[in-house]
Parts: structure tokens; sequence; C-alpha cells
């Protein structure tokens, strides 16, 4: 086993974009200032009748960017500080939170003091902070209360990409969104507020987490990105979780999951966290296990809820919690192809089985609603029992959990904790739409999160292509947020290039959703790239595109020549 | 620029499939055997509670094979003698053909005869059938006469896959099939020759291409997979072309087509059809503005006649005509933002402008009819104003095209000529089912053959997957064939490996469309693959997969002990 491995500031990936500079827009109500990209595009030439040329300009094109300030070459980023703490003046500014003097878990305190760490520990680290006695510090609490809060002002900006700039925006088809409240315009901080308050939508922010640049999932907003990644006991060091992390958000992941479930797990995290310009999430129920050395059935609720606070105070952005596996649901599982694939939802079901009782999740969920709403850690209900073949879809086990997930956003909103859902999973496309429509219904329009659904099983090294064909119509029929998929699926543990090939290709189908829905001024980039393809100005086509060196690359491959990319 | 070069015996790829074996299938009213292939199965392992194990056999699954006899060992092959004659006794037998005593066309004489083409030629040539003077030698003349043909009869035992001779299929979800005549059960003869005298399926048979192992393209069977190859002037020898005719149908192309536009294109095509077990589709007017050295307005009636009788005695079995480019559709496209991207719809547009008159292709229509029935050659209708960007999508030329495609269609069924129509091109998601719902409305349920539709236009170098979402839901909504894209599309020349990953992200799209539409038996596969990868039963999981080879290099890459492969 190879030594685990701080990061050196090399190892970071930092390069811009072709053609691409950081812009910044202001906020009006707060003193924010939200970070995209801009593309720079050439001139077109038009040939006239008498021989001579013209040339015409072409606007450049805003993007929206997930990978923070790390392509901003005007910001110095030490990765062993960590980035700029952006929200901590928001956070601090409401009042109702204390800084703590130390951290407050068991377990994060013995790593704390074991020397033996020192080498690995991430060395800026902050006192955290909690809600003080009394107060909940959720996006969600302070959305019912009409407030907006400059993270509800920073996503609205952000969705609109300075759309709302431009005064004409050029052909769009209008949309399909089977009654979703899709704006028609820009996206107002106020309609934010209001989806917040409603439950649509969820803005992940840790007040522990104040690197984060905020971002929106919810079913009236641009379709988000998951990108997964982590140790595990054979592979990785926090060296290469964090270049993941950065690398993923460069491509595009609007949020990351940190799975990892090998060695130094809350040092890697730390490290993460404090690196990352994007919402964290985790499953805690991951690193619970490693705590009890993988024996399911000695998990306590103890010990998680620990382990709970070890990581809010960490910054952990959203929790997955399967809390939803209850002990009926798991004997229907028996005569499934392929059982419980959740790994999450197994350890559940085992422990349920071994105790012969409701989970410790289940029973503690208030519990749990009080810690989130202490730190605003977002609930991701967990869909442990998710079909993991076709065959398995959509049965009685899958929806029957659905229905618990249903009944824990309502005790989840009661404490105004934020709240979304996980989806499948293996799905026939002609099995896709009653997934959706039963979340929104069971689940009251509170955001949808899913892995895929991959449409056929018999493709593994191209699951996410089996996958993003799901994902794409899950997200035209409503939602909020896709868990990517890589190559190696099934098969092994992701390297970078794969986790750039999940990325991208997520995102097309995010992309291809969005405009499926008819979100506001979705097609202008496409347009913008079609126009400079149509006139052969190739360079502008490769800038404009979601993976330039990609496309710079395939078209050198066959046509190298400088000549060949200008018309 | 490279000699041209002729395939080598060792330049064209014969590796069966691991744990695989070519099967063959006997006819029971023709004397035929139609091949397959085999997939061995290991053993499940159960642990019994006496701490001892058992073993229990798994079925072996046979799956549709369209690399014809390169993947059976005990066939040899001669490269330069073309693969075996399989149909030419079942052509000869009807009694409706005669063998010409030369080539007739022009353009083959003049090749024929220049001698400094000598070592480019494939030797072994057979003279040409044609049909007796009065007679029509198409499938679809005999279905509409009640005659079930070796042909009909093969497709339908190839459909079936031996799904027909399993007692228990296990579970599939029921399809939804928007209307479709899908078979609840194995497909017979007699339904394949109805569906062929209805239109609503085609088996595109050139009389001159013998070689060929009958397959069908409708809307009531498997969805299938076509596959481009062709040289371009700067690229490509007739060796490679005829390995990725055999490599596209190793990775599971149902047709290729030919879209050579660089040289020796005439010697390349005999080639490629000599050893092409699968249907090869072309565009003929591509050779022709060849001929006539790119200037569209040179062509004529008469030279692209020749051309199709020059094609027609090749063996070509379906010929892309763009003959629904109406004069009066062309102004239509002078508001898009990419005009007219089908390189035929382009050429035909220029003429129609240039003359100032309805094409050559659409005023002698009828008379195209009479070359096609005399040798079976199929129509593919071509959309030669498809959308090139999504802002084009659905608009009045591309529909208005589509409706004089439906009135050509009744004239080519007036002849008995098979007849299928092709699809765009660049359409989002929610606009996708207009496109096949309007198709089998005005083209008469004729079926549909499209190119993705790419579902995004941002993704330049992933648009085999931007395309491979709009293709699976197409094929689901009814499309009977979909033209695979690759990852070099709008870049540059799709190399080997390319065409590998175009094949296999098509046929995992097309197989979406199986399951989603409700196929007898299409999950089956995704079951057993399904039960193998819950059993940690490896081997089987990647041997069932659509590219074992890509299965195992990626598994083997973070876990490459071999006891990793075993449970």
């Amino acid at each position: 086993m190879r030594k685990d491995k701080i990061p050196s500031q090399e190892a970071i990936t930092r390069k811009p974009f072709p053609a691409s500079k950081k812009v910044y827009v202001e906020g009006k109500l707060h003193d924010i200032k939200v970070g995209m990209r801009e593309i720079e595009l050439e001139d077109t030439t038009i040939h006239l009748a008498n021989g001579e040329k013209k040339h015409e300009k072409n606007a450049p094109v805003t993007v929206y960017d997930a990978s923070g300030p790390y392509s901003d070459p005007n910001i110095e980023i030490d990765v062993h500080k960590g980035l700029d703490r952006l929200r901590e003046d928001w956070i601090t500014a409401r009042g109702d939170v204390e800084q703590l003097s130390s951290i407050t878990s068991d377990y994060g305190k013995e790593r704390e003091s074991d020397s033996k760490l020192d080498e690995l520990r991430f060395e800026y680290r902050h006192k955290p902070y909690r809600a003080k006695k009394g107060q909940n510090v959720s996006q969600m609490h302070y959305a019912k209360q009409g407030i907006i809060t400059p993270e509800m002002e920073y996503v609205a900006i952000r969705e609109n990409q300075r759309l709302d700039e431009i005064k004409d925006l050029g052909p769009q088809h209008p949309g399909q969104n089977f009654g979703a409240l899709t704006p028609k315009g820009p996206v107002t901080p106020e309609f934010v507020r209001d989806e917040i308050a409603a439950g649509r939508a969820i803005i992940p922010a840790n007040i522990n987490h104040p690197e984060t640049e905020p971002m929106i999932i919810g079913r009236n907003f641009l379709v988000k990105v998951n990108a997964n990644i982590g140790n595990s006991a054979t592979t990785s060091s926090i060296e290469e979780e964090v270049e993941k992390a950065v690398w993923a958000t460069r491509w595009g992941a609007d949020t990351i999951m940190d799975l990892s479930t090998g060695k130094n797990i809350h040092e890697t995290r730390e490290w993460v966290i404090r690196n990352s310009p994007v919402p964290v999430g985790t499953v805690p129920i991951y690193q619970a296990l490693e705590k009890v050395n993988g024996k399911a059935e000695d998990l306590t609720w103890e010990l998680f809820r620990d382990t709970l606070i070890e990581q809010a105070e960490q910054g952990v952005d959203y929790f997955t919690i399967h809390a939803g596996v209850r002990l009926k649901y798991v004997p229907l599982t028996a005569r499934r192809i392929t059982g419980i694939v959740s790994r999450g939802g197994s350890i559940m079901a085992k422990w349920c089985l071994a105790h012969h009782k409701e989970s410790f999740l289940y029973t503690h969920f208030e519990e749990i609603c009080e810690i989130m709403k202490a730190y605003d850690v977002a609930f991701s209900l967990g869909d442990g029992l998710r079909p993991g073949c076709l065959a398995d879809a959509n049965d009685a086990a899958q929806f029957g959990e659905l229905e618990t997930l249903g009944e824990l956003t309502k005790i989840a909103w009661k404490h105004d904790v934020q709240t979304m859902i996980e989806g499948p999973g293996h799905v026939p496309m002609h099995m896709i739409k009653e997934n959706m429509d039963k979340q929104l219904r069971d689940c009251f329009e509170a955001p949808f999160y899913t892995l895929g659904p991959l449409t056929t099983d018999i493709a593994p090294g191209y699951d996410h292509i089996t996958s993003a064909i799901g994902a794409a119509q899950i997200g035209w029929y409503g939602t909020a947020m896709l868990c990517y998929v890589t190559p190696k699926e099934h098969l092994g543990l992701p390297n970078k290039e794969d986790v750039r090939e999940g990325v991208v290709t997520y995102k097309l189908a995010a992309h291809a959703a969005d405009l499926a829905k008819g979100q506001f001024g979705a097609q202008y980039r496409d347009n913008a790239l079609s126009k400079a393809r149509f006139e052969f100005r190739w360079r502008d086509q490769f800038n404009l595109s979601l993976d330039p060196e990609r496309a710079i690359e395939y078209h050198d491959e066959t046509l190298p020549a400088e000549g060949a990319k200008v018309a």
C-alpha cells in the first residue's frame, strides 16, 4: 500500500480554458461578486460582392463556471491554507452563530490529538461555527422568514450567466416542463427565496464550509451535476483526492461527494473541503462503518451521531442518510435479481435484520434534524433500496422506500432543514417518468437527485453513456441534480480521465435537459457554437464547447494544419 | 498523399469474442442456416449451510451477431476472393433474374478497361445479375404476392436469437410502443412477409450482394445500427476501409454505408461489398459529384443514372437519394443558423438554384424506381434539409421535405421498391417525438432511419453521446435504424477506435430502445449479466457485455489480479 501524501501546489490544475477569462457580477442587495467564465469570440468575416471583406463582431459568451478561484489567474491559492473564506462574513453577520473553542465530536478530538497524523493534517484549520442555542441557520429557515440571504442573491446572479444583460438572445424553442415553474426570464433573488421556502430547491451551504460558492439545486433552475471522488482501501492519496475535486469542478461538477472508505478519511475530507469551491456531500454511514471495522451490526446511534457532528464541523454541505430503509421493506428485496446494491442501503438492511428493529436513522430522525439545522447541512435522503438492474426497477421495495422518504421530508421541513431525495439506479427508458412523477407527488416537489438511471445493463465500460441517456431524460422530467457515472462504473475506480469523461458526459446530459425544459437562455451557447461551426470559426467552436481541449485534440488528429482552423 | 493499398489478409480482424462460439439455426421452410453467437457462462456457486458448495449451471446466452463468417474460426476467408455467396442460389432459384455478360454502366466499363487500375482491382468479380425484362426482384414484390423468401425466414430466425427455444425467459417489463405492432412472442416468417408487404419493414438485399446475411429494418423488429465508413481525399486506403467495415460489424453494425469521396471510389466499393456480411448503403450523388470534379451544377440525370447502375451492379443494397429537396424548400433555409448541412442536400440545392428547376432526382423518380426494382436496391430517401443545429430543428424546410418524402414513398411502393426515410440531425429532446409522429403519419409507417439526433450542440468531441441520448429516444418512439455518430463528428475523420466507440454506443442506445418498446425477450441478456454481476461472476459479466475487451481492460486497471475476477 502506498504511503498517504498531502497535496503539493503543483499537483493542482489551474490552467484557464482557452480564450476565457474570469468575470465577476456584483450583487445589488448584498456586497457580493459572482464569478463566471467569459469566452471571447473571433469576428465573422463577410465576403462582399466587390471582393472585399468585412468583419462583424461576435459578442463574447458568458458561461456558468463551477471551478471557483482556480480558474482565475489573478487569485493566489495555497492548497495548504485552503481557499478564501468567501461566506464567513455573511454567516457571522447574521448574528445567529457562535464560534466554538474547539471541535466537539469525540472522534474529531481523538484524531486531533494523535500526533502520528501531524504530517497528514491540514494545518490552517479554523474553529467551527455552530448555531447559537435555539437558532436555526438553514437557508430554508431564512427563506421562510422572507429573508434574502447573500447566498440567495448569489445563486440568482449565477443562474443567469449574464444572459439577462443580452438584448437579443436569438432563437430558442419553447420547452416542455411537465408543470414546473420554470422562470420565463432571468432568475430573481425573490424567486430563489420562494423556491427555498417551498422546499423545491436547496442551497447546500454548511456554515463551516464558507469557501463554497453558493449554488442552487431545484427543478426550476439549471440541472446540476455531482461528481463522486474518494479514496478506497487499495488506492489514492490525499493529494489525488484534492486534485480530483478541483479537476471535477474544472469540467463543471456543481457539487462533489467524498465517498472515501480508505484510511485517513477524516484528514482527507478536511483537505478536500478546505480546497473545494463547491458544496461537498458525504455518506456518513461509510465512515461510521470504518469505525466499527466494517461490522454493520455494531453500528450505534451514538457513534453515528458523533460522526455527523464530526463531519458537520468540518463543513460537509449535505449528508446522504438512508433513513428510508425500513424493516418492512427489506423482505421485498428477497426476490430481486440484484438484491440491495446501495452500499448504505445494505449496511442499514443488515443492521435492521441483525437487531430486528427499525434503523437508528429512522428512529432518531428528528435528532438528526437538530444537528442539520445547527450547521445548515442539507439532507440527501438516500435511496438504499434503489434497483441494481433493470429487472428490479420500480418495484415495491424501491417505491415503498420513496414513500417513506416523503414522510421524512415533511419532518425535515418541520425543522426547516433543506432536503433533497436520491433516486435510481437502473431503469428502462419507458419507466423513468414514473419515478419522477412519483417522487414529485410523494416528496412534495423536494429536489430529486438521481444516479443516472442506466437504461440497459449490457454495456459495462460504457455506463457513463447508458446512464446519460436516462439522466438527460429524468433531468428533462424534473430532476434537479444528476450524480455522474464514469466509464469505470461496475468495473473499477475512476482515474482522473474517467472523472473528466463522467463530468463532461453529465454536463451535456444536464444541458440537454435544460434545453428540453426551456430554461431561460439555455440555447444561447448552442446557437453561438452552431454559428461558429457554420462560419468555419474553428477556434470559437472549440472554445465554446464543454471540453475545448478534447475538441482541439480530435480536430488536430486528422487536420493538424493551423490553416485548417480558420475559414 | 499515400499510395492506395489493397487489403492483406492479416489486416482483417477475426478474433472471436471470449467464451463465444458461432452457432447456426436451420430454417424450416428453406435450406438456410442463420449464424448467431453463443456465450458460455460459468456455474453459480452456492454456499450451503453445512459449509459445502453446490454448483448450479447457467444456460449459455445466444446473441444477435452482425459479424458474419469473420467470427467463425471454422470458415476460411480470403479477402481477395470475398465472402461465400450465401444467397446466390436463392436468387437464381427464383427464375426471375438473368446474369449479364458484362457490367452495363459506362463508368464501370471505363474503369474496367483502365489497366492502371489492375493492381487495385478486386480480381474475383462475378458477372452481375439483373431482373429479367418485366420482372421485379424486390423483397417487397415477393411479399406482396404472399411469398416467404429465404431472406424473410432468415431474418425471422435471426431476430429471435434462439429466445424462442427458452422455456422461462425470466422477468421482463412490458414495453411502451406508441401503437407499434411489436410481436408479443417470437417473430414468424409470415409476420416478416406481412411487414415487408405493408412497407413497414425492408430487407436490403441487392441481388448482386449475395454475400450479405439478410437483416430486417422495421419498427416492429430490433432497432438496427448503421456505421459509416469511406475514404476521403486526404486519408484512407482500400485496406483500411475493408477492415473498418469488418471491424464495424464485429462491434455490431447491422449495415454499413460507404461514403467514400476520395480516389478509387469504384474499386474501394467493390472490395468492401465483396467482403461485407452486412448490407452496404451509399449516397450515389457523392460519386456522381466526383465525376464532374465537384461542380454540382454540371450534374446530369444521365450521369446520375449511370452511377446508379454502376453501383447497383456492384451490389449496393440501399441508396440514399435526396429527391425531397424541392426547389420551393430551398428559400426556407435562408434564415437558418446553419443553412443546409446535408452534403447531398446542399449539392442538390445548388443544382436546383443553378438551373432554377426541380432536381433530376425528383423529376426522374419513377425511372429511378425502375432501376431499383431490377436489382432490389432499397431507397433510403435522404433528408437533405435536416437541421444542422438545435435552432433549425423541426422547421418548415425540414418538415416540408419530409412531406415530399412521403409522396415519393407512395410512388416507390407503387413499384414495390423497398423504402426507408432518413431523419435528423440536431433536435432538442422535447421535439424528437414530433419528428417520429410526423414521419409515421406522412410516410405511412415506412421505416425511419435517423442520424442521432444530437440533443445539444455544445459538446463536440462527445457527439456520440449527445446523439445517443436522442437516438435511444427516437428508437423507443419507433425509429427502425440509427445511424451512428462517432466522437469525431464535426471535428475530423473517425479512426478504428472511433468506429468501435460509435458502434458500441449506438448498440447500447438501440438496445435501450428495444427494452423500452418491449421487444420479445429483450431483457434476457440484461438479466443474465445482472445475475452474473450480483454473483461476482466477473468473467461472465465481461463476456455478456457489448464490449468484453473494454470491460476487462477497465476492470484490470484497478484490480488486475486474476483472483479479483472470481467470487
